[in-house]
């Protein structure tokens, strides 16, 4: 579920599973008695999944009133039959809020800008939805008069402390009923819990505008190879278009260029050309906030272009010291992004220091896409540090050859005297 | 030329050209008089190409006598003719060296160890080939009672301070009289020195077990596509096989498991089946030592193959706090051995941890190969810390789910109390 | 009290307190009776005091076999009593272990070698003395057969995780028996604890060889100045000695040098000396791992002499670009010993690192105490790099003065490429 | 001279010295002949001392037309005299700039809130006054028409790049000419050139509103005690008041507040009354930018206090993950104040981030003055992060004490599965 704190997800993964019967869509009447409300309301980001909807129900059963809350950030869901459900489970009050547009200008770009790559791979795509789907989510009970929440807790404590989080998966009296999918499918059939049928696949997906992530089932076992499965099953690097596609990407502030479109259709448009050649497949094992190691399956198009594009971008444009600062600020932004600290002050304070290094970061980029590549073509850039003739030949440029002599007689002056004394100390 | 130190290189590539006539063919007899020696002995580093050959007679004309060094880093060579053509440009002592050995054991497996990349993208081939070459021209000088050499200053000074190294490319008495090619070029004409005949590409190719790097010509010309050609002439992607090979890689320490082989054989293969799948190509824009920003376009096979697994098997083996330690003195490991501070106590100091770092870091993986890309398939390792029970449902670990709980609150207590004081600040 | 974990420590104190009445002193027989210990066995570090003595009656009427462990880190204890004590609590076993010798060598020694100073203030007398304690406690259960340890839980969990930490002050039935000093008070008169006359100051002071710390009571008011009081109350630097005292101090490998005496003896020395001039107080406010800020009031006498002679030994004797490494090296050093992580792969990883870059750190020097300061008089070493020809006129060294001019062309024409740009794009 | 770029100051020291006879002071008509100023004009930062007084005539002699430059940034410097002696030595323009102000507000204050401090020990007093003094000094040729400055290259390069910097000092045809300080000598008795008299100190002092340096002389001399001098000659703490000055200083947005005072007159006031008591002073040995080690002696006194009441602040007013972020911002700040980059880009950027940091940092302190040492005694700020209710006892704050069970047990978490393998590998 997109919805969980990191800390959360390695273990609530394994409720994730998969149904062997579909009983389920048998059309009941709500079976979920209407029991007294007396723990208060909650608000819960609801998916429409056997996980979420289990979690729903059992929280009525202990007497919450509970708002389910859609969020869309892009993944390709039935939102309208999630709706309709509802009442069947008893919820009187469902709130589905697009967040898409929020998602790429807010959260994305500036991950673009700051090259955050988590372990030097993972692009942040469940990460980045987290902070999002749940800055919204902290607004519902605010607005309804609730004082609970489920998941998200880093960000609603950050937002707004003084609502309480509630997280079933982490409380014994729900953990030890629901010990695995059997048991929450078992759930599902005692009180005529609607659920989509799912298929077969042994792996839960998890999709968002960013990416696509795989976990669960074989993905647990690494010696099973995923990448194999890409190129046999799946389409695949080895029957993507034996033809690259060439596109053109322009950069101003660090940011992709909206001339003609909205942030959210240039994003979309990119996922799609890009998915086209299988770029941006990842399968990596990666340490949890908790301090375990757990295996990702990850599949980030749009973003992977994005991120070779503007990395390139960025080197032609900006000052070499400044990059070097910078890109510390990025890995203290992938491990903040990663550990579910977006909304805290330190997060705020590198956001903003990347915004300000991305002042210049601006050009015009040709790139090829090509079986899982990504290849940079060509470029101009008004501000491009980047000089022709100061690398070539014929015009000298602010310096004299002769300069370097200097240079390098007094970088080692330190190298000397060190030789010296280590010589010195050795012949004693 | 590999035996620029950094700061010089990105000026000397103007030097490196072609010649449009092969009038240098003709078998002279030595031209060049031997003048008087008076200025001493100087070790200079030679390949047989235009600029070497015109460094070593010009050095002679200046009163030098010149012995010759031939460093043998695995680039495809003609040694031997070399060696012949020395004795009719004046030269009296010659000496090849092989380093090939020392290359892969001593320099690139420290760099595989750090997964060193320059700027994000450079594995450092051209980097790594210089402290290797220049350590053992260093002890020619010393045993033939030469005081002078010419390239490599960082390492000279650091390893043996005595000798003086001169820069003609730095002098203005050589750079006012070979101000471009054709200088070069008539000056081989005059002095009868015989050259290579050189193909016609626009670019300067430098090649040595690591990597081949092109430089000069159109790749200055940063709106000229280098990928593009790739796929065009060059069998590139698009040609590489249509069917992955599977190759089984082991490490140990981080290092590559020789067991019925030597290292360099290893390496050798991997860069041969690496290779075969374009795998490892980078087109890049990199900040020089002296400030400059240059183009650079790499191939790196055996080097890119080595870089991923590693890193894969690193993330596995290795505690998460000290791989965060280590990746930052991964980064300053790369600058040092980008700007030519290989020998320096900062970087022996750098190398002596990562070597550390690296004592659990064993495993044996299958990667897949195809069309310039590298996956990673499956793996097994006595030393993972990846622990299949812990993240899958049924077995609980060594903790229990309400934990997370305590976690969360506590992380973010300093979240809550710095919104409570931000709220009653704004309120005021 | 010594033996809280970081985390912990920081709402512990709130327990330690003073009494009022000193009706404990009744010599009762052993009241507490010898309950059925079906809980099993419990190792606890016990200081005699009330905190420790309550918890420890409070186990035993949980159902725990007590078994009490002194661990001697150079605190000003009447061991002996605390002894004696046991058996009129029913604790059959009692282990006393003086640990100052390691506590001196394996953890003072490389945080001296270290130069951890957190948040730039905080020398970490107590983070260092935890570990050290913890260590040897860790022998106790296994030696003896128990499963449970009080306190200390990173290290027991590090060390021998399959001991089970139990933690009274973070357990419901425990804090809600005790919500303040009066009920401790109240617990110890009930069961005729036997708790040492304490002096009426109001904050509570804990010792070990490396500092004195002063928590709670008047401390936690930020508003009540603690330094007012040494200067008023206490000797303080205003009744210093009017005369300084010079010692010479002599370090190799960056470790105190041993010549005629033991470590421990040297540093009880250093901490006589230097004590005497009120040297090493301060007062601050820290930032505690769970996310508190709280304060601290440390006097660590031999600690801060240590600090400044081995600093300025370091400048003196080592590289540069190594310092500015170790520089980052000991920043997370401090972190790791402040939050409690001294015995983890990542803190032995940087402990190592700094071991190494203390190969040359070896001086003699000469240091003046007066009133509260340090003053560093005079010095020599065979490992110096610093070299006074270097420095002088008359003498030129190992580069030519026109070096320098080269050396600010070239580090200025990345400036010069800028500012070209910064005023293009403007002039637009 | 506080003139000089770091890498030059190194060696220039040598220049400075003092003269041992007074026959310079012979009021003679102007004898520097007006020779033709082929060369152009150009501007020279002059202070009326021996060095720059010869430079200046040296340079007319070249055939420089020369501007000269004082500027004013609190040195106890007789600017009338200097102006005086101006048309004496052939100089028609003489331009006066006091940019005290500046010099605290823009350059002080920042510093400041950066809590740079160089190799853990320097303020950078000099290194803040070069930026100050260079960038007033740059808009004089461009004012005037002229082409060439002497002093400040990486400033004049950063802020006026086509205007070029001459540095006599690394010209061989100067410094082949002055070996030492009697060949100056010598020349300004030759030359009429009226220079102050100097005290017979045996070292070179250096004065701005930040700091007095001392160099040259004795001070080479690792060996010679400098403090000793202070305690013996000087009045020295030792003579320091015997009662403590206590001050209230109040801080808002990092930055010394002016309620009825300017900042220039705050800051000049906190010297006078710091200084008093010998606060500030310290003798180190410190890494030049160009690789050599030298000796430093530094009395800042109110950047001392505000160090210290500034640090403390920040502890209560900052958040921890910030401040560790801007803690490695402010390391990088001081190497790059002290290796000249104040204007680069990197050093906009990495201020820019520091005042960012700053926005809440907000306090009023009490602080203790006594003996060469500061102690903070008591404080009160609205935006003090630091919260007492929240560690003492009775009040129950945001958590529950039971939270930091999970806390520690999850992050223990990898703790124990990195010592389970250990002994798995060990065992084997």
């Amino acid at each position: 579920s997109p919805a969980l704190s990191p800390a959360a997800s390695a273990r609530a993964r394994v409720v994730h599973c998969t149904l062997k019967t579909d009983s389920r869509r048998r059309e009941l009447a709500p079976l979920i008695p209407d029991v007294m409300s007396s723990n208060g309301s909650v608000v819960l980001a609801y998916s429409g999944g056997l996980h979420t909807s289990c979690i729903l129900v059992w929280l009525k059963e202990q007497g919450y009133d509970v708002t389910a809350y859609l969020a869309n950030t892009g993944q390709k869901e039935d939102f309208e039959e999630a709706r309709k459900k509802a009442p069947k489970l008893g919820i009187k009050k469902v709130f589905t809020e697009g967040v898409s547009r929020e998602f790429v200008e807010e959260f994305i770009w500036p991950a673009t800008q700051s090259s955050s790559l988590y372990e030097d791979s993972y692009l942040l795509g469940t990460s980045l939805t987290r902070p999002c789907t749940a800055r919204k989510q902290v607004e519902i009970p605010q607005r309804e008069g609730a004082k609970l929440c489920v998941w998200f807790e880093l960000t609603c404590y950050s937002l707004a402390p003084r609502i309480k989080v509630i997280a079933p998966w982490r409380m014994p009296e729900f953990y030890n009923q629901f010990k695995g999918c059997s048991d929450l499918t078992e759930y599902t059939k005692q009180h005529g819990i609607p659920i989509p049928v799912t298929p077969k696949n042994p792996w839960n997906m998890d999709e968002n505008l960013m990416h696509i992530s795989y976990e669960a089932g074989i993905p647990e076992d690494p010696q099973e190879p995923s990448a194999s499965r890409s190129l046999q099953e799946d389409p695949g690097p080895a029957k993507a278009p034996n033809t690259p596609d060439i596109l053109e990407i322009e950069f101003k502030k660090g940011v992709l260029l909206k001339v003609t479109n909205t942030s959210l259709a240039l994003f979309m448009y990119l996922n799609e050309v890009t998915g086209k050649h299988c770029v941006g497949r990842i399968d990596i094992v990666e340490n949890c906030f908790i301090g375990m190691k757990s295996r990702g399956i990850y599949e980030t198009p749009a973003g992977t272009i994005l991120y070779h594009a503007h990395l390139d971008t960025e080197t032609f444009t900006m000052d070499w010291e400044v990059r070097k600062i910078k890109q510390g600020l990025g890995l203290k932004c992938a491990e903040l992004v990663y550990t579910g600290f977006w909304h805290s002050p330190e997060c705020e304070f590198v956001c903003h220091f990347i915004a300000k290094s991305q002042e210049r970061v601006e050009r015009k980029v040709q790139v090829s896409l090509f079986k899982d590549q990504v290849y940079i073509l060509g470029w101009e850039s008004p501000r491009s540090l980047y000089k022709e003739e100061l690398v070539s030949m014929n015009v000298h440029g602010d310096y004299e050859l002769i300069d370097a002599t200097g240079f390098i007689n007094i970088n080692s002056l330190r190298l000397k005297e060190y030789h010296h004394l280590q010589s010195k100390v050795t012949a004693k």
